[in-house]
């Protein structure tokens, strides 16, 4: 499905890193939340709150996850997870449109 | 009102200037469409198809409107308008938050 249909979309845009990363939140039918974000190449650390799957949807970074060692190397289309109350490490290489998702 | 309800959202981004100005495509209940972008600090030019109507949410920046010679010195929140089959250029100073609608 190329659209979320039947959602609601949060006005103002999320801005980290000056503007190298940037979200917009969508709030779901049932109420769950996803944010639709760009990823400007360079390298970012993220915290995370839930457990997240992070859908490539476009884009060619690497992904250090928490207790890991090893980058993976990822190209869309491709998805993650990211255990809850955790943090992990991007290579962001090339421009990427990402949707994360947010698991209770 | 600090979202839009009921809407859809094209999934897949669009990405213009390499990833310096970016948006999603919001397509709201009246079947109507708005852009929700960002631009980073830079120089960008855009043509427009239908008349536009840029809302700035957050960010400074000038914009020279077609026909004019003086450009315009803008900060949030302030909209703006472009009227179809015209272009205008922008010199963005500071990471943009902005909605655009097309007017036909």
């Amino acid at each position: 499905m190329s659209q979320f249909n039947n959602v609601s979309v949060v006005k103002k845009a999320n801005v980290y890193f000056d503007g190298n990363v940037t979200s917009r939140a969508v709030i779901l039918e049932d109420g769950s939340k996803v944010t639709l974000g760009i990823m400007l190449p360079g390298e970012y650390e993220f915290g995370t709150g839930a457990k997240e799957i992070m859908d490539i949807q476009a884009g060619e970074l690497s992904v250090l996850l928490p207790g890991q060692d090893a980058w993976l190397d990822i190209a869309e289309p491709t998805k993650f997870e990211v255990p809850a109350n955790s943090s992990f490490k991007l290579k962001v290489k090339t421009v990427t449109d990402y949707i994360c998702s947010y698991i209770d």
